[in-house]
């Protein structure tokens, strides 16, 4: 049993709460076990420059923490003038994540900004943005569609993230979190759709390395922490929203 | 009556959240009507290297906005690579508001790092950030002195801060929220102590100007909304800090 | 009496030479006691692109120290690669003080862009900047009128500002030179108008506060400084430009 | 067959030339098709801040392209004045796949900087260079330990690494060239040890995803063409380091 | 005799590898004694925006040493986030210096982009540069001649460039090598002509200074040794190209 | 005859006005016809890391221009958060100009920072610079030595600079004014020492050439400018001060 009393395969308590800003076009706060990180999404009516003329829209994503998300208090990033290359690594990856269940098509000419921010870290933030970040954005896109902008809905099927490894003893365990992630030998980050496709797979060794056999445990873990993960979704989103992705992504 | 239907000098509800996260020695949600801000205070052992070796200790703040606070998206300061000159100009305000109640010498060579985040904005930003940045300071530094790393209570007064303003039909009102605030000729930050003293006074007309009586004014209906801010802190940071605060402002 | 023999509400000399520099459409060199700022306005027939197509002007401000302006040699900002909070808050403050007595619908879609640079500092810079940049504008604004390029005489009133505050045995001191500022428990920037209206007051107390009566003082003191400062700008701007501005301020 | 008439399982042709310049400590050009890129190892007598005082050392890497490694023209990361997300995720990656077969406590309080520069680009950039960097690491390290600076030999195993991918008739690639790269639906980087463990797994679908059986698939693509590239490896390090080298793998 | 065995105005061994790189326009690797430069040069189908519009096209250069280039490694100006003013003095000087004999009328609105990366440096980097450089733009505009872009020739003769000295014993050598360098009282780069007209002379005397006499020896020596140059720069660029400059520049 | 009324071999109108600021250990303000630089000196009682714990100092020169010392208002370089090439370029000559004439041993671990900062400019900015800022380090480097802090007089020889060129009619000309340099093919900048030795000969020809001879009578037109600058020079800096230099110069 895990220091946080839970199993090995089993996921920290998650809550989302949408609707959580008036500002944004969809925005939540998700929370997993003490990993909490407000997701907006906010659409703009145009896409960068080496999207222009195609008829296709754009979705990006942006990546923070506040100073004091964490145990010690860390530089802001606007202070240093530079973002570093972990934060570059993970909004790089939201987005890239985000793009794959999204008909850029159907969306035209317009950028989807999903922003996170994590106001208190403990493990596994990168995973919780994509899996947060999913349910803010499916709010700006259905309000679109809603709105009669969209003509498709552009949403192609669920997504959400998390992540596994591999402790010192060599047990396998699920949804990490800090003192777990520090002390892991194997790291890996899974983002997979409503349909079991595998989107990404991050799997990182630090001083260590990790067997064939090894990975496809790893990769079961996740399956199933994921499979939770979209049942949280399908509530947040509402019914309408998880219709119409279902039928899409049964096509 | 204003939009919102408040009176002239009637302030916004104010609610304040203590220990809203886990990490920092202090921190609070301060809510002032639709405005939002996560303040928290982080205690360092050392002192920036101007104050080295004189035995005081030092109080900073940094202040941030998430970018969909608002209403249009606004690019992040770390993407641009540098801090605004609002920006700079509110943490400035903030650090030395926070300084002028604090026994810099009773807290020795520490910092007081205060982070002010806007989660929401509805105008006020900056005197919601200083109400708010004061009680988390003082739950920080409670806690050092309850530790008994502290020999002297350190904090000297109560330290509030509201805005007041004249709109156009030449009213004073009183806490202006981001819609008045934009239609304002003139606008006033004003931060005072538990005393009645004044530590900033900051009135601006924007391409207009105001008369001596106008000031009076303006100074009158701050004065009268900062004393309701100090009933909610006084709630919020406890009866022992309370104690200790007064006491130490009475002498 | 102080340091240098003046009477606690005695401004220090002042000095104004117009048209100091060859290439500016105007430019002074202000000198206060031992503070000399040059100060110049360019004409850019173009607005920023926050101000397009509304057929208005704008007014905006630099300000810069030479690196040996001071009694230590600073780091230039220029080889920092960023502004500090410092110059950016007077930059803004010197802008928006000129704004307020300028007709922007006057001027139409052009920029008067300001320039202060401190070649020696002696305490008051920002205050000097202000004074003597209103010359040059007025100079640079005057020579527009002249050239028939404007319409409408664009300076509504004059302008001049300086600096009040409370020396550590509670006095009242107007124009306060550096030694007095380092060691002022409250320092307060005025700006006004020739109408004696008030455009900025920005009082703070470093570690210290000020009392409702101490800030009437402070107040009355600035006005008395600021109407001697109105003289000597009159003189130099010149007969014609005085009855133009006079006359816009009297209606 | 492909567009270059290899076999979809079949490496392009590869060539190390050991000891390329002459002030590194390690040396190599790797040619991987038209892929060429420059790497280097460094030794510094010191570790970077966060690691001082461990007896421990540490490897970290730097990459990036000459301007006109590629068919357009691109802007230098100097003249931008900052590092690409894309650059840093290699970069990142490159160290923390090194560092994964380096005993860090066997090289003492010592860095050792890989510089992947490369000058021609035809798509795994990022692969051949840590395959590359691993030859020029060990020179480096190699030397150390024959001038008696290190008591124990401080490589743990053979580190190489290849891209894999799946075109868009579904077909399972190895070793993709530029233009195989930006038609793949799917992505992947996979470093792995001469044991036959993996260090890092990085499978991405940009707009699209990957089943469990085109994972496995791709997996055992990527097996095989690493093994080849540890034969390419063996030859360039020399005998004696290949004794050492695999005497420690089989421990 | 020197230390590698040279005369005092003796050159180092010269070798221009002429299309180095596969997808640059124009490439060369130059190779003077120990230092080594890939030059290439690149088309781009517009002009910087101060030149827009004129039927004019623009040649500009771009310098960089690979880290390890040198004895100890440096860090690279990318990370540091910004360019050194010695590079800057460099590729501005390689700029200006192709400029000199390029008709910029004749090659239309199109630039020029050379790039000069030093990948093993031994003294005299920025004139190989400029001797390398020219052979790599050569190519790439003879190309646009030959493709009918360009009605007319757009090079008006050979350039190259060298370095000479005064070492310590106040002997004159030519094309100092890094140890020459470093202990020279004068430093002298010249560049040349075909026909034997200067276009630059920057001779510098770091702590020490020199006579109007040891600046005639200077430059001799320089003028012998950039007559050597100009013969391998005719082998490189070939017959066609080489009939066509010495066409123009006997005009 | 020249635009001004001048001859081809004459210089524009020279003043040195000296302890032109209150704060520098030297100042002086140049003017050169309309060119108008402040110098100043200053002395830091340590010398930047790369000299430290050799007993020797270190000179170094920064140049900056006010925004609207030239006809159009240039951007700042701290707004744009970096410096320039040509600025660059500038302040590297100065410093190193500089440095050809002060026994560095002679005045311990200082550094002296020499300022030039164009208020007006009109061509010739880095030579009168040059000749400006010699002064201002003298007087600096004198009071060292009034103050028993130097045993030696560190001053070597005098050191002034000046322009030449070549016009469009082939006319050679000395010290060019903003339009003659616009329009000049060949511009040379020329450092000399009182004793008529050269520092730093720098010829440039823009998209033109010159011949040898055309070289020797640039430099002789520079070497009788530059005497009559020395005129100036020792009347500025004083008897006692020329003295002990010229005392230097004749050993």
């Amino acid at each position: 049993m895990r220091a946080d009393e839970r199993q090995p395969l089993q996921l920290r308590p998650i809550q989302i709460d949408t609707d959580y800003l008036i500002h944004p076009e969809g925005s939540v706060l998700i929370t997993v076990g003490n990993t909490k990180v407000i997701c907006t999404a906010s659409v703009e009516e145009k896409v960068p420059p080496f999207m222009r003329g195609q008829g296709k829209g754009w979705v990006t994503a942006e990546y923070s923490m506040l100073p004091r998300a964490t145990g010690q208090r860390n530089v802001r990033e606007s202070a240093k003038g530079k973002i570093s290359g972990r934060t570059m690594e993970i909004q790089r990856l939201i987005g890239r994540a985000l793009r794959a269940v999204v008909d850029l098509d159907a969306i035209g000419e317009r950028t989807i900004w999903v922003d996170c921010d994590v106001i208190q870290a403990d493990g596994g933030t990168r995973t919780a943005s994509i899996t947060g970040a999913f349910v803010a954005m499916v709010q700006a896109l259905h309000r679109l569609y809603q709105t009669k902008k969209l003509a498709k809905y552009p949403v192609k099927d669920f997504l959400a993230a998390t992540s596994v490894g591999i402790l010192e003893g060599n047990e396998v365990v699920l949804d990490l979190n800090y003192i777990e992630d520090s002390k892991a030998n194997v790291d890996m980050n899974i983002v997979m759709t409503g349909n079991g496709e595998f989107v990404e797979v991050q799997g990182t060794g630090e001083e260590a390395t990790f067997s064939y056999s090894q990975l496809q445990e790893l990769l079961k873990a996740a399956q199933e922490g994921i499979s939770e993960l979209f049942e949280h979704q399908r509530k947040a989103i509402g019914e309408e929203a998880r219709a119409k992705i279902e039928g899409n992504a049964s096509k």
